[in-house]
């Protein structure tokens, strides 16, 4: 093993951001030790717009993980590289019919539902932002709702954690920061819940990161 | 195998969807025959929003894939399932870190552009609405001109079509159409030009659809 394969990796992350959370519960079920550097959204007119920050990753946007001698970006790429490379435990079911619903259920969050009511967006929507942001999230909770009836087990997809449930609870964190009333969704909230027991979903959560402020913290 | 397995996929689609013709181009270069169901979402307030289109995809959105007896949908997903059961020619290379960067690049365009200039989120636009698909395309182009840089050979990823390239021609499209000025994008647009000599790339072409108007027809 090469010396880069070897050093612990580093995800450059923010506390409250949904895409980030989503590699931190990945990295913790894997059992993957890393180094966090707290890259924050808001202060500095956004850190991640900084030069440093953009020779790192030209999306300019959290998570970025270094590994492996080399720096990824975007969540689920990341996830898939882990699963990929530390098989162990699966994030993916056997099968490539189970495999597409997982991958479904992740896509729709991932493209349909976060990029929408993400920070860069609501910024541009001024006093509408609260509404634009329920408006999205409720529209792609009515669909999920409705396609977990037909997949879910304990989880997701079944009886085991999936890449889809390291979406779902970051994107129910944002809707209830939002104020977005999930009574209507009785799926995705006992799901929500029975992930927020397990200890992947608690040690990387929002309110227990380094760069948590005080006010939020756990 | 099974008549719902041995039956011919039926793609729904709309010949100027971009999320569709990722899929036609997956299909095309597997070479699997398949009959196309247009949805027209500007047709009667959107025919996506039918209660028929609903129950077989409640995202609402197409493509929608009918294959081995299953609907699939999320262009991303449905590659990823064809790939997993007709491997060849493949569209992810081999080794993580490649297939890694192919990811990237493709969740870029997929949760980091398109979602931010497609269909319904213009229509909330109003008179702003061509600013602000300018806009989403022209920031997500300059970070992608940046990691082509550092990926690409005669396309996306190295010398062999991929994923990030069935992801990459229908966004040039996009911005064509919203009149995007290419010219600070060469990596771009070289690499687009080269895709769209592929006769996979021709035959799913939005000028070449079953629903394509006959005045936008090639």
């Amino acid at each position: 093993m090469s010396a880069a394969a070897a050093a612990k990796p580093i995800l450059y992350s923010y506390f409250r951001s949904s895409c980030s959370w989503r590699v931190r519960i990945a990295l913790a079920l894997k059992g993957i030790a890393y180094d966090q550097v707290p890259v924050n959204l808001l202060k500095d007119g956004g850190q991640q717009f900084s030069a440093e920050f953009k020779a790192l990753n030209p999306m300019q946007q959290v998570p970025a993980l270094k590994i492996d001698g080399i720096t990824l970006s975007q969540s689920l790429a990341i996830i898939h590289y882990l699963e990929e490379t530390r098989p162990n435990p699966k994030l993916l079911p056997q099968g490539p019919k189970k495999r597409a619903q997982v991958r479904m259920i992740s896509d729709h969050i991932v493209s349909g539902i976060q990029p929408l009511q993400n920070l860069s967006i609501l910024q541009r929507m001024g006093e509408k932002k609260m509404e634009w942001a329920q408006q999205c999230i409720t529209s792609g909770f009515q669909a999920l709702e409705q396609i977990l009836q037909h997949t879910a087990g304990r989880y997701c997809v079944g009886d085991e954690v999936s890449m889809a449930d390291l979406c779902l609870v970051p994107q129910v964190f944002n809707a209830e920061r939002y104020k977005v009333d999930l009574s209507p969704y009785p799926t995705i909230t006992r799901i929500n819940k029975a992930l927020l027991e397990l200890e992947a979903f608690k040690a990387s959560h929002p309110s227990r990161q380094p760069d948590t402020p005080a006010e939020l913290r756990a």
